[in-house]
């Protein structure tokens, strides 16, 4: 991309304050794929020659990318794309029994390739029918079944998954979206209420039908903004638990 | 204060980081009453000069404040002790029917002075048996109960709000307890759990007694760092609703 092409980003979004249309334009360029997740970017000064546009107005584009996630500024090493969350664990909104230092497990109950109903389209941002993979997982502490999700992910990116042995899958996955995948969750919206569990959900839980539960709902975005995860996390009402500080 | 005491603050915490130790000694001026909530700080320049520091100490020692929450950067104007929270209502945990812009009733259902119970104490980080007021606060929106709240303060902080009718207070508590008790809260934490209505607090929400509740437990606190309020609020389950991102 030639640097009249970035000035043209910038000019075309004449409404928008000029620092807020150039971090969308530098944000084109890393959605482009000219710097990956985990790369440098050039420094500030050759960004605002390419740009043309002063040093300040630079920095507050910057900075503005900095607050939505997408880049990350390491203290005397530079500025950097950042490589997508790790995750935001289900398991940060319970406390089980037993030290919260212990790794949970992670069991495939059910993959399956279905078409998407009209919760999930709405959910994915899809069109109803398309096709999608449906994950059922079970997380366990201790061999004890705690959070049971059942998530679902669009065909097109995530054909890999519907290969070889889930059983040897990784308990984080994001990362393993990212590797098998290429996919880089960059951000998620989890959605906490209460409700109660269907009979088969309880079954999965060892607990009653109809015991009170705490379900998350998650919406996981890549880079682009595109919605590549859905996906609902029951657990035990009684071991919701969550902090939230205010300052 | 002069600034060899200034000085003597950095250099007692040999152990911490200079910037580190140097925020601390901010800090303490801010405590002292120096720069009251509101006020504007000296400038970057006289205050490296004032704690003989190099400018860009003092600049990671003030951004490690803003962190912190203590001061705040308005652009273009200066660096300002901020005046603390407003609130945080309880209202962000919960979706209640009705458009969300109307602003809840609060009334006042019981105001006692008594003596700290032992979990009261562990709370408020008093000795059990202090004088505390308890307030057992009720919120409405279009006359309908909503949440209920059951809060205790130390006494010594906020005597006069053992006086007059409690009908009159303001509907937002935290500018009331800094208008009339000189109280700034300044960092609130909130724990969100699940748990079920007792039949007295499940009269007041107009709820059957064992109704699923969320309860959410705050403890409060002023700008030294003591707990200056211990709150549980307790809501009717089904409409609970919290949003959390990740990036």
């Amino acid at each position: 991309m030639s640097s009249s092409q970035h000035l043209a980003l910038v000019d075309a979004s004449s409404g928008m304050r000029r620092y807020a249309a150039l971090a969308n334009a530098l944000r084109a360029r890393v959605v482009a794929g000219e710097w990956p997740p985990g790369s440098a970017l050039p420094s500030e000064n050759l960004l605002a020659a390419e740009h043309q546009v002063a040093l300040g107005t630079m920095r507050r584009a910057l900075e503005l990318l900095v607050e939505q996630g997408l880049i990350e500024r390491i203290h005397g090493k530079g500025t950097f794309v950042r490589q997508g969350i790790a995750g935001g664990s289900m398991l940060r909104f319970f406390r089980f029994g037993g030290g919260g230092s212990e790794v949970p497990q992670s069991r495939i109950v059910q993959r399956q390739s279905v078409a998407a109903t009209t919760a999930v389209a709405r959910g994915l941002g899809v069109a109803p029918g398309e096709p999608v993979l449906r994950l059922l997982r079970l997380r366990l502490l201790a061999g004890q079944p705690c959070l049971l999700e059942e998530m679902w992910l669009p065909l097109d990116l995530f054909a890999p998954l519907t290969e070889g042995d889930p059983a040897g899958w990784d308990d984080l996955l994001y990362p393993m979206f990212a590797r098998r995948c290429g996919v880089h969750v960059h951000r998620a919206v989890d959605q906490i209420g209460f409700g109660v569990l269907t009979a088969p959900q309880a079954a999965h839980l060892r607990l009653q039908a109809s015991h009170p539960c705490v379900v998350v709902e998650r919406s996981a975005y890549d880079l682009t903004g595109r919605c590549v995860e859905w996906r609902s996390t029951r657990g035990d009402a009684h071991a919701f638990h969550y902090q939230v500080t205010i300052t």
